[in-house]
């Protein structure tokens, strides 16, 4: 029995599918095939507009939305996210490949897919080794500012759909350039068309929607609707075009979607397009696994499930290979789309593969329905989705707690806006991790002496304690390692320097919980130091594991002074002047 | 007088030479020209050689090794330092420009002069910005690993000039492809060079100096005599090649060396070069920091001095941009030549100045003498000098400390080794900076109870303590930020999974001195779930200016629980079941 059933655990383990399978109700059934039509609904113009913004041709946001969702129900472990194409991944996916080919070129879709491939290989490889935790290597406010930057770009870059006119770029100076020499173009049949669909999509959501629970309709199934409001609204528009024929007027229309599934292909692969792409598709793993996790913890935690990291990697690696074998760009757990599932009552992942199957029918038979839908309105629900990314409370309130953290939220920003999303993201990890080291390269270093009448060592500034002239009690509050560790030794010698009656320096450890080996060579070198100015060095409650390590080297043996369990002995041993 | 001291006091800060040149004696003057002597010997060789590894012409080091001696002289804070070219930093100048240009040519050197002016800017800047503290951001074993990568390619590159044979490249992959395509055209009399240079270099080393004392010569004047060795066997070397006319063999010489002082240029500037360099400027301009200023500390320490790391970025960037204006190339502080400046009895910067004054006049009438120079003998004056930048020692010992150390050391090495030196000094960065992370972002958190008939609380695991099933009490050894957050919220909900009857979560926040914007969000959302389950969440011990950033929020007014000031009070106040 004993390897039959670790072999479950493995099977387990690898396909988390098994578990809620084993336990699948028909209670489960009706929940998820609900949520899957709302999905489904919703998914639709999400995925054109997507693949759009990417640049891409939109069938590319259906393909990227059928096998990625069976793909994640399989191997992912949240039972709410809903995978597919989200409006960052999308930005970033068009900033990668832009500078490489011509837009609406062939070179430019086969990158596109390619970088789905390599994403999904990168988050294979990252689940297999076990590095779900780098997604708590970047601070959140930071990401937040990037986040933020990324949806002013994507709005402003929707101008070109709203307007009706020629405009390329990733930033705001490339954007601006090319908004400054098209303004005069602007296409005034698209621009009210934009208008109208803005000022429909705003009164559905604010009014139409909000009135439903005053005629009866129970809150939260008129909330659920609400979230159709977008399909409405391109629904309208589509008629509106096709009734009028304004794509004759030049309204840009979406045309035609080639009909049927994806042709299952081996994505073309070439050494230089892998070297080229190898830097953003990591970006954009990263990005994603980031995105895409955070929404399946806050979820997760509504229900008390858990989600595992690795294993997200994992689901997300599949999906994005999945989504390159049908022809698809890369893809992540949308933060709208999985609140609407989780909303609409998904208990399974059985509801992501319910909804694909939604989109395949709407791939086959729906598509001749998308060919009058005009650009103009999937940009305006791309806009309204992309206003919710920005987030001017957290810059507020990140001014009031620090201005280290408000720096860091506003360059991250600022180069985001200026530079591009890639230079944002990688600055946004430069920075948050400066931050830190900056705070902890300064450690608070106190003089101590010790309080009357008891064993407790204080900060000399902010107690009366007992000290004796001839010794010198610091204690550091936080852990050696190499980036504070010339900052104890300054201190050190600047104290020395000041009391020429100094003959014994005692460093109490107690907040002390690592020691590295660029801080144990700087202990060797005070050591060394006071050695030479007729000075003894000493240590005093040095913790357990720390001395475990100190006493695998010569250091213990070199000290010019002891190493004392308290510091309250270290005085009593040391107090009389010898 | 009040603004005329501030304006000394502020001329003082600027040119640290004011404070030497006030207090200049007679006796500083004689241990300065002794030293500069010395040096002035030594650095003629060093400055060819390190020119030729930079794959530069030879004259250009004996330029880098003028002006920006006497700039260093006046702007910078060591009173040993001595500048010029050195090995790493002449490896990271043909490691940036041999891709930018053929070897040989006139872009190459008009790059090698720009990124000395590139690198010197930086460096200024970074001086007035008071970043000297970035020195700290590199641990030392890294450091390490990235130097003696650097030593063993440096040495290798040299055989170039030790068989005679074509070869080229900044890697081992790179020079071992080459050395196999020209391993067999081997020049003989080259290589009989060499090894009677090695041979004698050796000899007079280990025999030659060692016996002077023996002799009847002062032991520190017998060392200081050492060091001319390389100067020694170079004169042979060449007399050897004059008279034998060892060059028409095919022996490669330095030959003609343009008499006279180089013009002062400005350097030739185009903005794509600045693109293209600025990487590796900044590269260089750090490394260089780090080398000098780790050199200038230990020289500065032995004679109770201090150095002043922002003045040192000021004083080596003058230098820098001195050495591009006379056609120079990147320069830093070099450990050999320091130590021998230090050793001879240099007291002042003056030292550098009339060493500078040396080499001057060596470049007015000299250069003739320097026709018939053997490269080979160059390259092992190289080779026996690099030798020593090769520890393996530390290696050992980080083996033994830390096997994590011992990762860092050796990834670093190895990439230095196998993709070169940018590639080293960028992935030295990264793990120092993740080694760090990773211990941090896993700290150590341990439930505790209070030991009784004391006010004092411990590990449950390690004490015999009370603890209530009501109550849990936690405490982190770690500041909270943004690595390490998603950490404790998985532990207070693991804990809280295991302890159904739990009313109350005390976090013991004694060890904790700083919490970021990240690790505030993540107590916000703790605080919010706990409360959904029913469960109080307080704070004790919390340290005072951790008090006063959390009381800038609405944290503490969200949470579900108190502030407490000790965790006994806490305990007291809670452990009524109501």
């Amino acid at each position: 029995m004993q390897p039959n059933s670790r072999l479950l655990s493995v099977i387990n383990r690898l396909l988390p599918a098994g578990q809620w399978l084993k336990n699948y109700k028909a209670e489960h059934f009706n929940g998820d095939l609900i949520a899957a039509l709302i999905v489904t609904i919703m998914l639709i113009p999400q995925s054109l507009a997507y693949a759009l913004l990417a640049g891409l041709p939109a069938e590319m946001g259906l393909y990227a939305s059928i096998l990625p969702l069976v793909l994640y129900g399989i191997f992912g472990s949240s039972y709410s996210l809903s995978v597919g194409p989200v409006a960052i991944i999308s930005l970033m996916t068009a900033s990668a490949i832009m500078p490489l080919a011509p837009a609406e070129s062939g070179t430019y879709v086969t990158l596109a897919i390619l970088l789905a491939f390599i994403s999904g290989l990168m988050l294979i490889v990252l689940g297999i080794l076990r590095f779900g935790f780098i997604a708590n290597f970047l601070s959140h406010p930071v990401v937040s500012g990037f986040i933020s930057a990324s949806g002013i770009i994507i709005i402003i870059s929707q101008l070109k759909h709203l307007l009706g006119i020629p405009m390329s770029g990733d930033n705001l100076i490339t954007l601006g350039t090319t908004l400054s020499q098209s303004i005069s173009q602007i296409h005034i049949a698209t621009f009210l068309m934009a208008i109208s669909c803005l000022g429909c999509l705003w009164w559905l959501r604010h009014h139409f929607f909000t009135y439903l629970p005053h005629w009866g309709i129970p809150l939260h199934f008129a909330q659920l609707l609400s979230k159709t409001a977008p399909v409405l609204v391109i629904s309208l528009a589509t008629l509106a075009t096709y009734l009028f024929r304004l794509d004759l007027t030049g309204v840009a229309i979406v045309g035609e979607i080639p009909k049927g599934f994806p042709q299952l292909t081996w994505p073309t692969i070439t050494l230089e397009h892998c070297q080229q792409l190898t830097s953003s598709a990591l970006l954009i793993a990263i990005i994603g696994f980031i995105e895409s996790v955070s929404i399946g913890k806050t979820l997760a935690a509504k229900k008390r499930q858990r989600i595992n990291p690795n294993q997200e990697l994992i689901g997300l690696g599949t999906a994005n290979l999945a989504s390159a074998f049908s022809g698809g760009l890369p893809v992540t757990g949308g933060f709208s789309r999985s609140v609407v599932n989780y909303d609409a009552g998904a208990s399974t992942p059985a509801a992501g593969i319910f909804a694909a199957l939604g989109i395949a029918i709407a791939t086959l038979w729906l598509t001749p329905l998308l060919y009058y839908l005009p650009k103009a309105a999937l940009a305006v629900t791309i806009v309204m989705a992309v206003l919710s990314l920005i987030d001017i409370d957290l810059i507020r309130k990140a001014w009031q707690y620090s201005r280290a953290e408000f720096a860091g939220i506003t360059t991250t920003l600022i180069i985001t806006l200026f530079l591009g999303v890639e230079y944002g993201v990688l600055s946004g990890v430069a920075i948050s991790i400066s931050l830190h080291l900056f705070k902890t390269a300064r450690p608070h270093i106190a003089v101590v002496g010790e309080i009357p009448g008891t064993e407790h060592f204080r900060n000399i500034q902010r107690h009366n304690v007992i000290t004796y002239p001839h010794i010198i009690s610091i204690r550091v509050d936080e852990s050696l390692y190499f980036a504070n560790t010339s900052f104890l030794e300054d201190k050190i010698y600047s104290l020395v320097a000041q009391n020429t009656s100094a003959q014994h320096v005692i460093l109490m450890c107690t907040a002390i919980n690592e020691i590295d080996l660029s801080a144990l060579e700087t202990l060797e070198v005070i050591n060394q130091r006071l050695q030479e100015l007729n000075i003894h060095f000493h240590l005093s409650e040095v913790k357990g594991p720390v001395m475990d390590t100190l006493q695998k080297t010569t250091f213990t043996k070199q000290l010019n002074g002891n190493i004392y369990l308290s510091q309250h002995q270290a005085i009593e041993d040391l107090k009389q002047v010898h």
